[in-house]
């Protein structure tokens, strides 16, 4: 696999994925595929793959435990995006899922998502009969759930309107989009049966990459290019949201989000193998526009 | 384990396990043991447990798989309740989740269930470290997803106010309910380490009981008793659902119930071991009267 277009392999993987399948359940498929196939950076899979490449050279051996985590990504989504929810109409400049198959079916093609990327995950770990592979779904399915992402959405909508302090916003943040960015780069060291000295740094790298992205979120929310992020700016404030900017305004998250860059590149040096691929993405990460 | 009441250590072990845990998020732990807590017969539990209880004396030892199912059963009770889907205001005799906690709290609850679920499993799987708890957790979770209960959800909400003939119905009930009650059955029987032959009578068991179980219910929903049941009767024809009813008549349906018992029970006696309990079971399954 060619490290420097793993995007490629990912897209093409998850396509084929949900192409030409089921019978009566047609629908959920096309569904599903729709909002997997609408775009998407596929930061996390790569993140993964990338980690694992640290040690190994066999990428497309994990392809699909890559490809499983973005199918949670794009089932929080899904539903972040129902009407129940934030009600956002636009994803990555198109139609979101229950504007295009109802909300029902919305419901269901998240559910689904998030059930298929354990049966690719299961099936993987039943096919390498590996403790690792089991390790690795486990993180995954752990950063997903109550005390993950699903967590942080909680806080999230309980925050919507009111004012929180810093730990209540960090928590937030670290669950709801930190958890599962750390749990890609944990799982592909997992995997790779990286060295255990590895894994610790690997670990502080996921934390402080995944708080970086949350804030360049935030500021993109603020500054970005409706056109290049494919999607309404200046959503947080609309709906009254805490976030990073709200708390610390533009200027100070700028600099936080470089500092803590800097400090990933510097986890990364520190490690006991070469990792460029790892530490150019955490640069393109900082400098995103989308 | 006392084989003649399951269902107290089914409950104490889910009522447990959402107690007094969360801290920012604590509101999804509430939301999840509500519904885990509002009642329900477990009887996927229970048939997980007894079907390995035909070949091992340690039931108490596969209790987090059997709670597992009750945690996907419930999720797709509260997803199935939303405005969104069923729009649904009693189950079990108790307001649903979205009317307590809203809807918001009560998709991301579903969507923890659903997770909780597969976390308990991989931790078991963790544990125990054997290749059956890995095939075991994905029998159940492929039973639960796009080709099990969500591709019956999707069908069930595509054949709304519509004519469908035999074979959608049958896919509907089949995905819909049969595919987790079936699961219950080869997860026990796999986690035993049951014999091939056993396994494919155990399988053939699992299907007749599922068709058995969702024809009861569609009767139920005829001539049931409100109070009973905990919820409306003649929901089905109120929402113009297709059913067994709808597409057999009231005797015919009791008669295929009556049969399809009669069946499952020859298929246990036809197993390499005795399973009183189970027959048991199976009888109570077709008097039941909720």
């Amino acid at each position: 696999m060619d490290k420097s277009n793993l995007k490629l392999y990912v897209d093409e993987y998850l396509k084929q994925y949900f192409l030409n399948k089921g019978s009566y359940n047609k629908l959920i498929y096309e569904s599903m595929g729709y909002s997997i196939n609408v775009g998407g950076k596929r930061i996390r899979p790569i993140l993964m793959l990338l980690t694992y490449g640290i040690y190994k050279e066999d990428l497309e051996n994990i392809l699909p435990m890559a490809a499983s985590i973005e199918m949670i990504h794009t089932y929080s989504l899904i539903h972040d995006d129902l009407p129940a929810m934030d009600n956002d109409d636009l994803r990555r400049g198109k139609p979101t899922n229950h504007k295009v198959f109802g909300d029902a079916i919305a419901v269901l093609a998240g559910d689904g998502l998030l059930n298929e990327a354990m049966n690719v995950m299961l099936e993987f770990t039943l096919n390498s009969n590996c403790i690792e592979a089991i390790k690795a779904t486990k993180i995954i399915s752990n950063a997903a759930g109550v005390e993950g992402m699903v967590g942080g959405q909680v806080v999230d909508i309980l925050a919507e309107g009111k004012d929180i302090d810093m730990d209540t916003l960090r928590y937030m943040h670290e669950k709801k989009t930190g958890a599962l960015i750390k749990a890609s780069i944990l799982a592909g060291a997992v995997l790779a049966k990286a060295p255990e000295a590895d894994m610790r740094i690997l670990e502080e790298y996921g934390e402080k990459l995944g708080l970086a992205f949350q804030i360049k979120d935030d500021i993109l929310d603020v500054i970005g290019d409706e056109k290049k992020l494919g999607k309404k700016v200046n959503v947080d404030c609309e709906h009254d949201k805490n976030n990073y900017i709200s708390f610390y305004g533009l200027d100070k998250c700028k600099e936080m989000c470089s500092l803590l860059t800097e400090d990933c590149i510097k986890l990364l040096d520190s490690l006991s193998m070469n990792c460029i691929d790892l530490k150019h993405l955490t640069k393109i990460l900082l400098n995103r526009e989308n």
